[in-house]
C-alpha cells in the first residue's frame, strides 16, 4: 500500500509520501514514491504515484526517457501544468492498457493513481490528482490538497486544520500528523517519508527531506500529539444521566 | 454504509451503530442496526449488522421467527454465546447462500458482517465478530474491541485511548468522538447513533439511548475535541532547518 498527500496552498506547496510497498504482507520493499522533473528557473513538478508498482514505475521510466525527445511533448517541454497531467495520463493509459491486453484472463489490478502538481513559468502553481482511467482533476482553493493510497486513517486531522491560507510550515506539520496516524494503523505503510515543499515563483524545492524512523523532529510531533489527544480526550465531559435521554 | 462499534472491557460493554443505509448516494434511508435478543435475569445478546441490508434483516427475521421453535437451537436457548455466534454464522451462511442461488450472474455483494456480544448466565460477558462467510472471531484483553463498515476514520481515536480498564462512561465518550469523526468524513454514516451500555452480571443495559443531532452533549463532545485538537495542534513546535535535515 502507499500514502500520499499534496497541497496546494496560498503561501506554497507540500508533498509528502511513504515508500512501502508490498505484495501480500510477507513480500515488502523499499520505493520511493516521489519523482521530480524540473528545468532549472523554469518548471519543477512532482510526481507522487500509488497502485500497481509495475504500472507506476512503467509510467515514470516512460515519461523520463521521452523528457530526451523534443520533438514531442514530455514533461520538460509542456507548456502548461494541465498538459503535464494530459500527457500523465496518456501515459497511464497507453501502460495500462499494454499491460492488460498481455495478461488475457488475469484479476491483476493494473491501476495506478497519480498527484502531480508544481509551477511551471508563467502559470500559478497547480496541483492535480489523476485517476487509474488517466483522467483527472485539479485543486481549488475549498478543496487544497489530493492524497492517494491509504487515505482515510489521516484524513480527519487534515480536514480539521487545513485551509487554504494554512502556512506552509503548519501544512507540513499537519502532513506529519496525518502520517503518523496512518502509519499506525495500516502496517502497509511505512517510513520513510519523503517530505519537500515548493514556494511560488521559486523553480526549486524549498525544503527536502526524508523522515526516518530515529527523526528526533517526527518523533517529538508523534509524541506530543499522542499526548495531548489524550489529554483533550481526558478533559472531555463524561456522559451523565441527566444530559443523555 | 455503516459504522458499528462494541467494546468488551474490565467493568462493561458498549455497543453503538449508526443508523443510514444506502444504495448509490441518491437512495438513502434510516434503519436501526441494532438488534437485542433478551430473557430477563438470563441473558442478554446484542447484535449490529453492516453490509447488504436485505442479508442482515433476513438473518436478524429468521433469528427472531426461530425465538418461538423451542425444539430447535434459538437465541434464546443456546447455552453459550459462543453457540449463539455458531447459530449467527449458520443463518448468514443459510440466507447468503439462497440469496446468491438465485442471483445468476448478478455481481450484488450479498454479504453482511456482525458484531455479537452480551452475557448468558453462567458465562462472561463476550464478545464476536462474524465475518460474511460465517466464522467468527472473539475479543481479548489485548483487542478488547470491534468495529464493522466504515471503519478506518474512527479508528485511530480509538487505538490510542481505549484499553481493557478504560471506564464505560469514557468508553462511551471514546465511541462518540470516534462516531463524529467518521460522520464528517463519509456521508454514508449518518445520525442518530443507537448507544447501549450493559454492566457484568446484569442482564439488562445499564443505559440505552439514541443520540440525535440535537443532542446536547453529543454536540458538546463533538465541539469541545475539535477546538482541543486545534489547540494540541497549534501548540506543537514548527518545523525548523535546524531539527530536520
Amino acid at each position: 500500500m502507499t500514502y500520499c498527500v499534496a497541497m496546494n496552498l496560498r503561501d506554497g506547496m507540500v508533498f509528502a509520501s511513504d515508500s512501502r510497498t508490498n505484495a501480500g504482507v510477507d513480500h515488502v520493499s523499499t520505493f520511493r514514491k516521489m519523482h521530480v522533473f524540473r528545468r532549472d528557473n523554469e518548471r519543477f513538478i512532482v510526481v507522487l504515484s500509488a497502485g500497481n508498482l509495475a504500472t507506476s514505475q512503467s509510467v515514470i521510466s516512460l515519461l523520463r526517457q521521452r523528457e530526451c525527445e523534443p520533438e514531442r511533448c514530455n514533461m520538460l517541454n509542456v507548456p502548461s501544468l494541465f498538459q503535464a497531467a494530459e500527457l500523465l495520463g496518456d501515459t497511464l493509459r497507453e501502460v495500462v492498457s499494454r499491460n492488460s491486453g498481455q495478461a488475457q484472463g488475469s484479476k491483476v489490478d493494473f491501476g495506478a493513481s497519480f498527484i502531480m502538481g508544481g509551477q511551471v513559468k508563467g502559470e500559478s502553481p497547480r496541483l492535480f490528482l489523476v485517476y487509474p482511467e488517466g483522467n483527472f482533476i485539479e485543486s481549488t482553493e475549498d478543496t487544497p490538497y489530493f492524497q492517494i493510497g491509504e487515505s482515510k486513517y489521516g484524513k480527519p486531522i487534515i480536514d480539521r486544520v487545513l485551509r487554504y491560507d494554512t502556512s506552509p510550515p503548519q501544512a507540513m506539520q499537519c502532513t506529519l500528523i496525518s502520517f503518523d496516524s496512518t502509519l499506525r494503523s495500516n502496517l502497509s505503510v511505512g517510513l520513510p517519508i519523503d517530505l519537500l515543499t515548493l514556494r511560488p515563483g521559486k523553480f526549486a524545492p524549498s525544503r527536502q527531506l526524508q523522515v526516518c524512523e530515529n527523526d528526533s523532529y517526527f518523533r517529538t510531533l508523534s509524541q506530543r500529539w499522542g499526548e495531548g489527544l489524550r489529554e483533550v480526550f481526558a478533559s472531555l465531559p463524561l456522559p451523565e444521566d441527566e444530559t443523555l435521554v
